[in-house]
Formats: structure tokens, C-alpha cells, sequence
């Protein structure tokens, strides 16, 4: 997620900004654009380099734009899912991008049909739209403020108006949301600091949880529409652990910096004796120097990855399509032959990926294999912006480690305790959700059950 | 390059096979097929996974079939050019795939042209049918090995036929060629061991130089068409250095063993105090831990890379254009700030993007920058299928070592010896190409003068 | 339009129906189906045959569907206003084909704005979605009925919900509708009887001005949302003239009948003395027969036509430009040469193709040209779905007939009366709108001033 | 096929001439344009409109052009096949458009590819090109005339050399061929004279059997490759049945004028008493006319044809595939119901097509159907360059005309004799080829036997 205003090139930064967030979310692309009184746009289903070609970002020039990539989903691509959303209200066009997970849209969604609106997407994100067409709301001094009240989950958005930006985020500042300033002063808002690196943009600060800034010709303005003293955070710590990039920071601390941090901890709560340690590339190989640097174990590589994985396979049988899994990762047998492993993992999510690579090192001749994953067992859902899996084939449910050892094929498997992760992150450890760690979850998503049994059905719908 | 010869899913495994090989050439990508009766092709520009779609695999679908992925030239990329070349003549149908250069192919070329016979492409390959078909050879017992004989230069060689596959080295062995077998009995032959790693085939030996290996419906069969013993080997000592994939053997030697001995000598012979090993992504990785391993120094990560650079950018503005040269590599700051850094490289050719990424580590607060290269500097041209620039913008050219980091901007600058480098190698130093650092040449490229400003035009036409 | 309810081959139905009313509409074609339960959707700009591959076709497969083609328009054509619209409200999904034009556009969008509603279209269609969607009306036993009634305009509609198709016109009619049925019993309905003949459903009746006909597993059912006796009805003469295939029956009559007698009317109310009458293709060869029979002068051919015409053409330069309107119609110069010509036209719009075509008769050595035109001169813009250009750029838009006939360079020049047309037509004179020829409009569109004010922006959005 | 020297758009101009050529060929479509060095070549399969974008003309501007248009053929298409061919031989660059067939390919073919020659398509065309580069010929001072006289068969040749056109017909001039003239003193050549009229340039003269004309900047010079005075001309008279458009002038008659004259010609060899004549779209319109004036029965219009057939069907399903072929034409069911009918066809081929068309005016409720054919029956297969299917599914082979009447569901059937046909003919009757439809062909085809088993081999390869 990017916008930028009052650039000339605003489209092509947005687009290298999107690029470098392409691990954000990659069903999706799409750019709005304004010249101050009309707001253009452009979206499709893939990756931003396949989505726009030179004459997409030459129809959408002009001085301000919001872009999105979208995150994978289990349900199919859908065209009409793909952000920025842009629509025509009382009060003209406005374009909204959303990161984050919506837990009461089910309920809006139904309460706004009963008037009568209606809807064209199957994606949480529209009813930010319809809360802010509201006529209670549209018509007060300060519309976005009593619409955002009304939203319950996380998001960190940002609204195009034909002549302004509005950033936004949730009350407990789940997503992360910054803002950088380029050279020439113009000021833009990304999810990741990457993205400010890339178009040579300094970091200013994050947006706040709670706080609108409005960028628009008079600068930056900064609003609280809740009093954000009476909200806890909950930085998601799984942008920490996996999502984010690795040169980022987010929630103000170096990603690569905390990874390094969980392999050091995770040598200190799970030593082994071995000849080697290598990473499951490629982010995991942060870790795996802390790891090292930490048990004195020397680091090497033990798989090549190709470059060249930015479209998936095609096969038309099954055969070929086993072997094509083993193309993403490629065991040098030479480094690994006879030797003793420690394997750093960042996270094990449903365990089928990992086992095959164990196996992999295991046929390649390695004579012991010491799993360690940088971070705890994920046992439960996620309802504020990471798409897992259902909790019911996540490798850790209703499994102990040593079954989980057993299941991949191991000799020994260690996971990183919450605690051990939370004292690599900046923060003090009430700050962050670990919800699906620790089962803790910042909001209540479980009572009353009615309205639990709404939102499966819009879950279906929605993500 | 890749072929395999009976077996129900040859053209997937083919597929497969092009696609572990695609770091040997991304302009295009093709694959000829046959029912034992009757070529089929499909070929096109672009990656393997852009060039094929499941309906092409399925109408190539037949057991025997070879594939190559074509080198990115100079020149404007070409369909007519692109492998394997299909073609009729007097004896059928016949498919050539090419892995080399001929530095012949001009004056072959102009004596076929004024015989009468017609051309449709500008790629040196066209000659080696023309040579089968020629009168001369087809009607002899050993039509291929008598057209061999004319060819000079690099040349690993499949030849389709309808009925079998012919796979061939030229006499110096300048390029690599291996055959592989499945667990099915089926044979096949591929430029690097990678490719037989993925489809689970294993490494049965090398194509000797100067050796024909025919694999038909009785098996494998071998023959010279030469006697190679008169000939001193030339295996390309950049393939170790550079070209080959890390998971590889190439020349009988695993390339990341290789590069991490380099890497090793690099420390023994320029050793530095710092605090931090860094490679250069992707390939440096290897020699960056053998350096780290021999120096004591901990190995780190300064940059991240991208994982969607399977298509190239498409920046309407220059100003973009120079942003997006920063995409593929972002250097994480708060690993590189303030340290003393051993930054590690294969090799450097043009030097403009070294010395971007140099900038990018200063910028972000490197305090030292020693740059080690795994390789000598690279002065002069190869006529034998590695397509360095014109020798005039290659950065050691003209340059002492001393100016060259002056102009890289670092602290300290040391290129690995061509001894160091040979002694890394498995086979005896006399036994490898190093022309491109040496400028010694296995074959005579310069005279007679004549023929070479003949070539000269050639060259223009066909690299 | 088209629709077709509990077929197994549905979607194949509306495609060939689709393609048999190609000439009414050629800017955007889409497809909705229903499988009982949930509506799926396909649209795209083109005709019908580029829009659609056999993939969207089986993508769609289901028992109860509906197609819409439509009208190119002078403003951009837009991906997100092709039809059929497919939204989600408070009663689950419906889709809707809409042919005709609201008037009253403006003002409902505008009062559902203020209401909060949304909206993502600039087309009139999304207004009848916001209607049925209005609590006051979801809420009634027939929610359909109580939301036409606030249409003021021309509509001719089909409703897919996911287990029915409901149908209807406006209450004066003006475009036609009419119901089919198919050997197996399915029921259908379509805008001209060409598309009923094609998939060789037979003609049942035309659907009633004010009637909404209900398609469903029970059948057939008929209800009448207005009281249709206190509307005259207004039906476009203008389909009979020239927009109807002539092959279909529209409003009860046959399209090629009615041009056969335009023409035999016009030879009755302007003979000349001349050798050859000839049609200006392809519809006016209905009128140009019946004139020939009238007059007694023989019919012949003056040009040839291009059949490969679907695609329109690319010419970067404006000298080829202009050439290539020469390539729609090839004069047959041995046919025209030396002949008085009685030259036979539909009706004349701006007049500069007309004006072409008379010249190359000239050219071709045609010793007299006697144009007559088998409809009124068009004086007046059209407001209920014939996209008419701005009056002010029409031929016959402050010339008299005889300044238009020195305009077109003929000899001689007559329009049909409009007495004359409305005679060749099967009821009665005041059963048809014939404004764009008279100026008298079926329904006040001048006043309130305001009001057309308003209408006027909206226009700008919607057409 | 068409081609044009030094005219500043003359790639466009290619491009509206081939586009008005389409009904010669619709398979592929490629234009090859000269700098007067440098030839450049881009062609592609399908129409005119769909192979080419802005961009290819772009790219291919330059101000010397051939272009070709492919008919489709029995075989699959092919875009190796696809014209002109460009080839490099020893005297430089070659492009090679043709049109028509050549008997003796198998033989040059074979001779060549003895020698050493290599063929990359399995179109006749390429052996014009291997004679061409033959030494024999290619060091002689008039290479093409030695050339041409090897070739046997039909052959319309257009040569593109870098700085000169060269076209040429064979001796018996069976394919047609003209010269033209634009306003600025350009010379262009065309197989139809309507390709000249569509760029506005004059006729000046037919290429002629057995001659060569040069284009070059010198003018247009001439010069005869065979003393075509011992050549009895053998125009295709079938050309000026279907194959011609009727506003085109080949052999030096207006094709139009022609079919009139089949029609009237045919009116006084089968006379009926009906009611209406009707055509069989769209050729047999002119026919159609010229039996209404000749016997007074009036014309009508019995079809109605889409104008938007440029695509062909995709139907999943036989049903819907069953329906499709419906599409092409509609009866006006109200024109012919009740009637007694003349329904004029030019030609009947399989029979098929015309059989469905009978069948649908019966349904429609036509009284009689006479059958009128402005051809006599074809029962013999072309060797010249129409693409006959094989005589064993031709609907006249073994059936007596009565037969066949039985068979089309005819009320009665005539066809026009050879001799009424060759009456309307311009020249002698002795200078047209009749071939199909009376089994005398110009040029030995069927002995010596040998000889002919071989063609039977290599027309499965080319045609």
C-alpha cells in the first residue's frame, strides 16, 4: 500500500513502491490516480509487472496516487476484489485502499442492504465506502472520523479524494503505516519503509493508531478520531517474524535486526552440537546468521533458488507437477553430504513444504538434521490480515513437538518460546498480538456466537 | 539445453529441465519433440514459463524430445533465431540445439551461399545442417561425424532426428555436457547436473570432447569423430567462476565446492581486518562463506532481494528508470551501519552496477568497504559462448587495479590470482579456457587476418 | 438482449442470440448465468465473438441465462458499464440487461446519493439496481413493480435473479421485447425475432408496454405494473427504418415488408426517369427492391462490400486515413458507368458518408444521380436510446431539402414523407414516436427547465 | 498479393490493398518492405485486421513493399508457410510472394535437397527461391528468367529484391496479374484491379503471360522469360465465377459484368415460371440480377447476412455448433413464404452448405425452389491454385444432374453449360482453363505416372 502527493512522477513511484512491497500481496495490483479534480484508475489480477505496462502508468499520470497489491487468498481471484476501490458517492469519486481484516463487515454489510445499498464486491473493504456515503455521516464536519468509529478490526488505510490523501489506522495499530518525505518535499505514506528507500524518500515517522493524517496542499495534518490513550496496541509480531522485508522496519525496530536477535535467543534456548547451519531460504537466513553468530556454528548454504520463479509452473500431469515443486529450492548435495545440520525455519505453517526440503537434505546425504524455527508454533487464527490456513491443518494443532519432530522427519525440532520472541522485539511484550501464537487475541472475535456464525458466513465471502 | 529420449512425460521432464537450466539463457526458450516418425516444435521469446502454456506442452506431447533456453545477445532478440532449429532435407526431418560459437560460421556460411543453398536465420547454428545436408557428408555411413569436422570453435551439440537423439562435444570441451538416466532406464543429456537433479534422474558421466553419444532404442552408444587426445582440453573456467548454477557439477566438479575454495584463497591471499563477510546477491553467497570460513570474519546479510524479477521493469521516465536500478537489491541499513565490511564478488564485468551497490552500502553508513572479487579481472573477449561486452567498456580495460577501485569508490580492492583460481579447480590448471582473464586462446582467433574481418562481419550478424 | 431460462445449453443460446443482434449494439457484450442458486458474470469490450473464447462459454455453463450487447456510444467505451450490471443486495444477487434510456437518471442517482447509496458506474442501468434495492420497495410484495414506476424513459428489461428472469418494457413501448419458445419447452425472450429464429425457438408474443413477464420453473407469468391502456403507445419508428435486422419482426411486423413498402411508397411520391436503381448497402437493398418493383426500372448492384469488416481499422496516417473509408464500399465502376442512377438510402445521419459515396458514383462516371431516401430527413435529437449525434452536426439540420441535395452533390433528392413512411407501417399512425423526424416527443423531456439541466450533466456521464 | 515501389506510405497502402484482396486468402497475412537495403518482414496468421497493429506498420515504414494475402488451406495452418518469404542467399536478400500452384515443387524439391539444399516450410513457393540462389542461375547476368523457366504450374510471382520489385506471371497466364499507377507517378502491381482502386491508382496494364516487369527507380521496364506466343493462354475462368470480386477487372473484364451476363445467359438456357429471384449471398447477386432482367421475373432479397462474421464461431458443444452455421444467413421468412422461387447460386461445391440454405427457404415456406447454377457442375480437382476438396466429395462426382436435384431438395435444378459460360467470357473460348468443370487441363498433369505418385506426395507436404 503507497500514496504520494503532489508529485510529478507520483505514478511511477507508486508503482516502484509497489514492486518493493510485491511480498504484500501478490493477487492483485492497481493505481488511482488524481489531477486534483478527477480520479483515474487501473487495476488487474497479478503482480505489478505484469499488471501495468508502460501505457497503463502514461493514461494514469498525474500529481497524486494510492496504489495496492493484494494478498493471496484461498477463494479464486476475483477482478472486482482488486483495490484501490473507486467509487462515486454524494459527494464525488473517492478511492479507498484497505490492509487488514475487517471482524464486523458482516454485520455492516447486512445493515446497509436493509437500507437498500448495494454492493459489488465480495471484499470487506466496501463497506468503508458505504459508512462514509452515509448521509449521518457524510453530512458532518469531519466524516471520516465518525465512519472509522464504526469499523471493528485491523486496517490501515488510505482514501483518495479527488484533491487529498487520508491515512489512517486501526485503534491498536495492528497493520503498520508510515510516512516518508521525498527531496522536493512532497510527503507519501507506504505499509513498509522499504518502499520509501526505494523512490529515495526519508522516513518521517508512523501514522499513530488511531490518528488521521491528511496530506493535501497545505502539508500534513495530523487528527485522532479515538482517544488512542484508552486502546492497548497490537502490533501483528508475524510482520517481525515473517512477513515483512527484511530491510524494513515496521512498529519503529529493523526487521532484519529482530530476526537476527530470534536466531541469537533461539541458540541460547535450543544449542545442538553440528558441523553447519544453514536456512530455508530466504528469509529465514537473517535467523540463521544469529544463529550462528550465536552458537559459533559456521553458516553455509545448503539449497541454490532459482531466479526465475515470478510465474508459477504449468503442468499438465501430476508427475511433472511433484517434480515441479522441488524446482523453487535445489540442495547443493556437496555442502550438506555427511554433515551434521542445524536447518533454520522462520515459521511452519502447514509443515508439507518443510517436510519435502527435510527430505530433501536427508537424500542429499545429510547425517543429522536439527530443526530450529525462529518463532513458537502457530496453533490459531489469524483474523486481522494474515491469511492462514485453517487452523484444522496447521502442522502444530493437536500435534506436541515431538510429533511434529516425528511428522517432518527430523532428529531433534525446536521452536523459538513467546517469550524468547518478544524480548527480540523494541517494544514491551504487551504491545504486540500474538494471537496466533498464543491464542490471545486483541479483540473479542468469539461472543456472542450469533454474530460469530454472520461472520463465517462473510468470511466465505469476504477473504 | 536438454534432451531425453523415451519416456511418457519427455516433454514435461524437458520443461523441467529448461527451467533449472533458465540461468543459461533467458531470450528464448523452445522444445522439439518426436513420435519416433515426426518433429513437432514450439519456440518462442521469453522465459520458459512465459514462452509455454499447457496447451503447447500437450501438442508437443511425444517420448523423445530435446529443448534449449537461448543466451541473451547484443543484438535485438529474434524468433527465426530461436532453438532448436527445425529444418527438412534430403534424409528428413532434423532439430539441432546449440550450446556454443563457431567462429567459422562466416566462412561456412558464405561457401554454402555460393553453392546455391538459401538462409533464414542469422544465427552461426543454421551452418551445422547445412554441413549434415551437405552431399558430401549425408551420403557417407557417419554424415554427423564428417560435418563435425569442419566446425571450429565451442560447440555442446543435440541433434533430433526423428528415430534418436545425437549428443556431441566439441573436441576442447569448452562447454559442458552430461548424460543422466531415470529410474525408468530412459537417458537424457543436459548442459549441467542441476537439470538431471530435478527430474530425479542420476549422473551417469560426462560427453567426452570430441565424443557422439547416440541414444536410440538400443541404448547408448558412443563414437569419436576425433581423435581427442591431440587435442588439450579448454573447459570454460567461468562456468566454475560465474555461469554455472552452485547446486551444479560441471567438468566433473561441484561448482559451489568450487566457488567456496575460491573463496577460501580469496582470504589467503588479501586478508583484511573487518568486522562482517557480506555477498553480493545471489551467487557470491558461496565464495562469501568460504572467505568467512578462512578469514574468521562472521558472514552477514547486507542486502535483500527482490522475489519477483522475473520481468523486467518498464519505467516511462528516466528519472524512474534510475530509481528502479535500486529495486533488485536493497541494502538493510542497520546490518551494514557502522561496520568495516569484506564485501564479496564473483567478478566484475562492466563495473556500473558494483559501484552502484558500493554507493548503496556507503549511503547506508558502511564505515569500510573491502571489496574482494572471487575471480581476476576480466580483460579480454570470448569468441566461445560467454557474451561479455566489447573489451573497450569492461572496467579492468585499460584500468590498474588501484584505478579500478577508485573508481568502484572503496576502501580496498583484491582480485583472486589466475593461479589462486586454477588451484581451486579439480583438474590440472593447463586443462581449463582462461582467456577471458589470460587472453590466452585455445584455438588461433586472429589470423589469418583476412578471415577474421570476414568473421568480423559474421559476428554482427550472429552474436 | 436476450434471455433464456432452464436450458442445458443456455449460455450457448444467448451467445448465438447475442451474435444475431450484433448490429444492436457493438461497444461491450457480457453474459450473466445462473445455476438456480448463485449468478456468475462475464463481459467485455468487442463484439460478441471477440469478447467470448469457449473458456468464458464453459466458465459460464448453466440452465438459466442472460446477454446483453450495447450500443456504442460517443464517449470512451467503458469496461465497467457493460452489462448485463450483477450486484449484491439485501435479497442476494440480480443481474440486469437494460435497452433504452432514462431520463430521470440524474435525478434518482441523485437522490440515492444523498441517501448514502454508492455508486460504480456512469451508466442510467445502475439507477433500476438502486430502485429494486430501496427499502420502501424490497420490502413489498413486488418489489419490481413498485420500482418501474419510478422509471421515466425508454426500457425495455430482463431481471436474472438466480431462479427467474423477469421481463419488461416501459408503458409506451418503444423498444420492442418478445418471448420465444424453444421444441424442449424452454421459454426465452429477446429483442427481434432474428435472434428466436436462430436458435430455432418459435415466436410466441411480444412482451406488453407496461407488462412484466415472469420466467420461472412454473412457466410463464404475466403482470402489469401500470395500467398500459392510459399510455399511447409510442413505439420507435426508427427500428423499422433502419435499426432492426430485416429479417426480424418488431412490433408485430416484418422489418424487410415494411423497407420493401417504404420503397414502393417512396417510387410513388418521387419517380424519375433513370436506368438503374441501386441500394447503398447493406439495408437499404430492402427499400431499393421495392422502388425497382414500383418504378418499373431495374435493380441492380453499384458496389461491393468488404466481408471482413468486423474489425475496424488501424491506419497511423491520416492520407491512409482517409483511403481506408473507401475500403467499406467498392463501386463496381462497369455497372455505374454512363447510367442514370435512382440511388436508394435508409436515411441519411451527418451525411458525410453519403456524401463520399455519391462522389465515387461520380467518379466512376454515373451520368445522372437521382438520390432517394426511404425515411424522413432526421432533425431532432433522440432521447430513448437511438445514439443519435448532436443535432446541430445532422445534414438536414438548418438546410432545406434542396441545400442538402447541393451538399451531397446529386442531380436530384427526395426524402420519404413522414405520412408516407407511417403508412407502409402495420397500426395505426399514432401507435409510433416518430421524433427524431417530427420533433414530437412521447414523453415531455424539455420541462422543467431544471430538471433538463440536470439531465444534461447526467448525459455527459451516461451516454 | 500486391507490391508498390517509393511511395511514402507504401506499407499502408500494402495494407489497404490486401485488406481489399481478403476473399483471396485468409489464412495468413505478411508484408515485407524495402529501404532500398534493407529488407524487413513481419506476418502472422489470420486476417489482414488482425495481424497487423499500428506498431507493425510502423516498424515496417519504408518506401518499397510487397504483401501477401494466404488462402486457406486443407492442411493446418502454419506460420512457417505464411508470405512473402525472406531468405539471405549469396547475392543478399530475397522476399518471394506467390500466388497459385506449382506441379513439378516435389521434383525441384527432391533435386535440391540431393544437393545439399535445405527447406524450412512445406510450401511450394521455397523451391522458386533454392532455384533462384542456384549457382547456375544466379551467376547468370538474368538469374530469374533462368529461374522461371524450371517452374511448371500456375504461378503470379512477386520478387522483392532491396532495391526492385520484379513480377512475373507464367507462360499460360493462369492467375491474374496488373499493373497500376498512383497520382505521384508510383508504380504498384496487384492480382485484382480492386486493390488499385482502393489507393486510388489507374489501371495501366496486365502483367502478361511469360513476361517480366521491373520496378526500380528507373521506371518500369519489361522483358519475356519464354517466347509466350508458343503458350495457348489458359486464364481461370472459375476466377471470374467466384473466385474475383465483382468490382475487379481480371483478364481484362469486369468480373461483374461477367456474372451478369452467367445470369441472363442462364435465364435463356433454363427458364421457370416463379415469382421472385433470389441470390444466394453475396456473390451470386450479380448472376442473380442478370437472370431477373434477362426473363422479368423481379428480384428480391430472400437472406439477410451478419456483417459481423469477420471471426468465426467458437462452440463448445455439436448442438450449438449445429445452430452456428445457421448465423451465417437468415432467411426473411416473409419475403419468401408462399412464393415460387429462382434461387441463383454461382457455384456448388460439396453441396453441403447449399443444401442447408434450400432447406431453410422450404421451412420458411417457400412454394418452388428452382435452382439455378451460373456455373456449369465441377467433377474435376484443380492443380492450379484453387483449393478444391478432393473430387470424391464433390457433390457433382457420380451424380447426374438430377441426382443432385434430389439431393439439394430442389424443386427443379439447371446448370449454366460450359459453352453459355464461356460466351460471356471476353476472349476465345480457347484461352480460358475449364479444368474443373470439364477435365481438360493446360498442362500435363497425370503422366508420366511416376511422376504424379510423387506430386501426390508432395501435396500432402505443401497445399
Amino acid at each position: 500500500m503507497f500514496g504520494i502527493y503532489d508529485h510529478p512522477e507520483a505514478v511511477e513511484m507508486t508503482y516502484l513502491a509497489l514492486f518493493a512491497q510485491q511480498h504484500r500481496g501478490q493477487e492483485s495490483a492497481g493505481i488511482c490516480s488524481s489531477d486534483h479534480n478527477q480520479i483515474t484508475r487501473y487495476a488487474g489480477l497479478g503482480l505489478v509487472t505484469e499488471v501495468f505496462t508502460p501505457r497503463h502508468l502514461e493514461q494514469l499520470r498525474n500529481p497524486i496516487a494510492v496504489g495496492h497489491v493484494r494478498y493471496s487468498t484461498t477463494g479464486s481471484p476475483n477482478i472486482h476484489n482488486s483495490q484501490p476501490l473507486l467509487v462515486e458517492y454524494a459527494r464525488g469519486q473517492v478511492a479507498v485502499c484497505h490492509n487488514g481484516n475487517l471482524i464486523n463487515a458482516g454485520l455492516l454489510r447486512h445493515t446497509y442492504e436493509e437500507q437498500g445499498h448495494i454492493f459489488q464486491t465480495t471484499s470487506d473493504t466496501e463497506v468503508i465506502i458505504h459508512l462514509l456515503a452515509d448521509p449521518e455521516h457524510m453530512n458532518m464536519s469531519d466524516a471520516i472520523s465518525h465512519s472509522l468509529t464504526h469499523l471493528q478490526g485491523s486496517f490501515s488505510l488510505l482514501v483518495l479524494l479527488p484533491d487529498r490523501i487520508e491515512a489512517t489506522r486501526d485503534p491498536y495499530g495492528i497493520r503498520p503505516l508510515c510516512i516518508g518525505r521525498l527531496a522536493n518535499g512532497s510527503y507519501c505514506v507506504a505499509s513498509e519503509t522499504i518502499a520509501l528507500d526505494v523512490i529515495d524518500a526519508s522516513y518521517v515517522r508512523d501514522v499513530e493508531p488511531g490518528e488521521i493524517v491528511t496530506i493535501d496542499k497545505d502539508g500534513l495534518h495530523s487528527r485522532f478520531y479515538v482517544d488512542a490513550s484508552r486502546y492497548r496496541p497490537a502490533h501483528c509480531i508475524f510482520e517481525m517474524v515473517y512477513f515483512a522485508d527484511p530491510s524494513s522496519s515496521v512498529f519503529r525496530q529493523n526487521v532484519h535486526q529482530a530476526r537476527l536477535a530470534m536466531g541469537s535467543q533461539l541458540a541460547r534456548e535450543a544449542p545442538v552440537k553440528a558441523d553447519l547451519v544453514i536456512a530455508v531460504p530466504n528469509c529465514a537466513r537473517c535467523a540463521a546468521i544469529g544463529y550462528a553468530n550465536q552458537s559459533g556454528i559456521p553458516v553455509g548454504r545448503g539449497f541454490t533458488t532459482s531466479h526465475y520463479t515470478g510465474r508459477s509452473f504449468i503442468m499438465p500431469s501430476q508427475a511433472s507437477r511433484d517434480l515441479a515443486v522441488k524446482m523453487k529450492l535445489n540442495v547443493i548435495r556437496e555442502a550438506v553430504g555427511g554433515k551434521r545440520l542445524v536447518v533454520i525455519e522462520d515459521s511452519v505453517v502447514r509443515g508439507t513444504t518443510t517436510r519435502g526440503k527435510m527430505g530433501a537434505l536427508r537424500t542429499a546425504g545429510a547425517k543429522e538434521i536439527h530443526l530450529r524455527v525462529a518463532s513458537p508454533p502457530i496453533r490459531h487464527g489469524c483474523y486481522f490480515g494474515i491469511d492462514f490456513p485453517d487452523p484444522s491443518i496447521l502442522v502444530a494443532t493437536g500435534r506436541t513437538v515431538e510429533q511434529i519432530r516425528e511428522y517432518l522427519g527430523v532428529d531433534s525440532l525446536h521452536y523459538l518460546s513467546i517469550e524468547g520472541m518478544l524480548d527480540c522485539a523494541r517494544m514491551v511484550p504487551s504491545k504486540y498480538c500474538t494471537a496466533c501464537f498464543s491464542g490471545k487475541y486483541p479483540i473479542d472475535v468469539t461472543t456472542p456466537t450469533e454474530k460469530f456464525a454472520l461472520e463465517r458466513r462473510q468470511l466465505r465471502l469476504f477473504t
